[in-house]
């Protein structure tokens, strides 16, 4: 515990995927005490032996991130008994396209939920965490659809654009009181289990390093979190060579 | 009624403000039966009066637009009693600035329910009745913080984008099916009650057209619906001629 | 003469292709004196019958629109002589698509100085005409190019990037001193003679209208100018029903 | 020779200021021969000294950027002498603002000139060099002015949002060609001589880590050089935390 008190921590929201894995892993190879979170805490068992074998220090936690008492309590909890959080990592959200004549209004409400509304939950968490301390980063994981609305993404699209409004409207008052927000563009497939088994032709491009690697995205993520404050990056995008944008 | 029935019908949601009310009497003028909604139907009683005074053809509905059920049967009443809607205009949505720090889960929550989520029942519901007619318009009201999120405006920045993002992913796919789909970005005060009362200092400019008329807003809403479908606009501003932008 | 004078101006510079004409005929419907340019007179000869013939009042001039001094002249004899130019149209530029490797010095300079350069002597006596009368209207030809650089697109998306900034720094400065400075984002073939003879199979949706018909493209250029100084646009795009965007 | 024929070769052009001589200097600490470039090559003698003292090769050039000839000649020179450019940096571009109504013909024409037409020769070289070994690394330095066109700068503005287009046409084009096209957004004052004698109160702000260390942006640019082509990030932007944007 001792230990654990002396590195700083960084707290990755959905880590359930590849990405967030990916980054928890980098920021643990950094030297950070890694909190990870997700639905059910036993699917993160891999993950946090893993760290573990890595060399790092990581603690995984259950947490429904749309749930205001749960998210309140998960960045209490860490703070008091694992330290200061110094990076959050918000990277939840997934696309399930439809035709706007067939889109729920359940599942409307659900993707922004997810995508946006936990997302408010915890950057808002983070920056009352960090706000007294003039310090920290908040990094919000977007997608092209954070910039565009396209046909059949509607549920998805409105949440990545709320996502960013929230991170560019974070960034405006929270920068100037010391804290880095920023939110980064993965625009195109990601090597993860889901692309490999739903759509194996688009993995097949992984052999020309036509999907990204997490590792790589995550390196960004750590790059972000370590830039000076006199040159801070809002967003940036992240795309394979061979991706049509 | 027959003579109702031989007019086509422009529905507008939310027509409590000004803004609403000058769409719906512009569309009056120009032939259309109108029908009007807020929460509360007896509030639409002046407007009412209003339209039939200037030889109108107006009905005013109460429906909580949040509600799925509710605007469900409001269409199908409307279709079934007084005609095809051939305009559908989604004019609610309320900003309440706050620091991110001190922003409320629940006031984070009605300002997207309003807003976007109210948005996405009456777009859909206004495509399902459309599409099968292969014609039809649907306008949305947008705002400056549509297009940019500001300091203390994470939860309206948030809601604005994500119904912009609606617009979009509509326009692209009823597009092709015969429905125009466009967003209206005003940007600037209206001379509304509200602001007379709230803020003198912005009302003043009134006199040297610093702020916006609403009869001179609903003329571009009239305007999109008229434009032949060679010639469509998706996106438009309007603001006074001396507003900082 | 005195006829001429008591009506308003507006000059089309660049009247040479469809929509420019179109514009043109617009404004002289609307009571305007037209004023016409292109680089040799003699072929607007056409246009100007045709406008004479529908009872308007038009003027050809040559003039190549990228010569600082034919440019000052042009509007120095037309406001001596005619009246005060009350609306200027910028409708100049054309696309020859290359890849950035094959792409000539020569051809990206000439394509960025008819699209843009052009303009900024265009835009700039313009305003130096309106700005002591505090009001006119300047308006702006955009396309897609105007707001995404594609491959083989460099010069032409150079070009019209450039105008737009051109018309937003131009809008910002001159909107408060009473200018109206709009750009119109032109986002699908339009039908011309250009396209029928090259285009063909774009061209036969025009039995369906998706391609641009030039008088409705000209609609909208002179439904900007009549908006109220309260609430104007700055940008509005226009594209074909079955266009994707 | 024979040494430098085994490093890769970066090009800066534009290293007459702050920014571009730490980028040169940042990749020869990474074991590249810089190649450096202004109008004339004697101010460049002092950067050449500190590079070699840190330890690094580099290559002073006179170069007029905005010269066909002499741009091809340069490139050619160093492929033949010192081996493959595998990067180059263009890092040109100054803003001089200006009321539209006083901007003359001949700076508006030069600063586009300096800050667009230098970057397509430059960058069309380069393509043209990387092109046929399918990879190469090409960077464009932006501004605030790349993204928006405020009042007082058409000039500025307009070149920087044509060089935008250009490295936006350019990444679609030569990115599945194996070559990477970043464009950096630097918004915020930097640390130069300039600065500190032009914006006294501007340069104070340096103890707050309120402008831009030359350093730290050229640590971005390495880093975009660095990425795995997986993983590529088309645009950034760099400001200072206490920076309104």
């Amino acid at each position: 515990m001792a230990a654990d008190n002396a590195r700083p921590v960084a707290l990755v929201v959905g880590a359930g995927d590849a990405t967030g894995g990916a980054i928890a892993r980098r920021f643990a190879r950094g030297g950070y005490t890694v909190c990870v979170t997700r639905r059910s805490a036993d699917k993160l068992q891999p993950l946090l032996e893993q760290i573990r074998a890595e060399g790092g220090q990581a603690h995984g936690f259950a947490c429904d991130a749309r749930n205001e008492d749960e998210v309140g309590a998960l960045y209490d909890d860490i703070e008091g008994r694992l330290g200061a959080i110094e990076v959050m990592v918000f990277n939840i959200g997934a696309n399930v396209p439809s035709s706007i004549l067939d889109e729920t209004a359940r599942k409307y409400f659900k993707v922004w939920e997810m995508a946006c509304f936990a997302g408010f939950l915890n950057g808002r968490k983070a920056a009352r965490c960090m706000a007294p301390r003039g310090q920290g980063t908040i990094l919000f994981t977007g997608a092209t659809a954070s910039l565009r609305g396209s046909a059949n993404f509607a549920a998805f699209a409105g949440a990545k654009h709320a996502l960013r409004a929230l991170a560019q409207s974070m960034a405006r008052e929270l920068g100037p009181r010391g804290i880095h927000v920023a939110h980064v563009v993965i625009d195109g497939a990601i090597d993860t289990a889901f692309i490999r088994e739903n759509f194996p032709q688009r993995y097949a491009l992984k052999e020309q390093d036509g999907i990204l690697n997490p590792e790589h995205i995550a390196e960004n993520y750590w790059m972000l979190h370590m830039q000076p404050r006199d040159a801070w990056t809002h967003e940036l995008d992240l795309r394979p060579w061979s991706e049509k944008f």
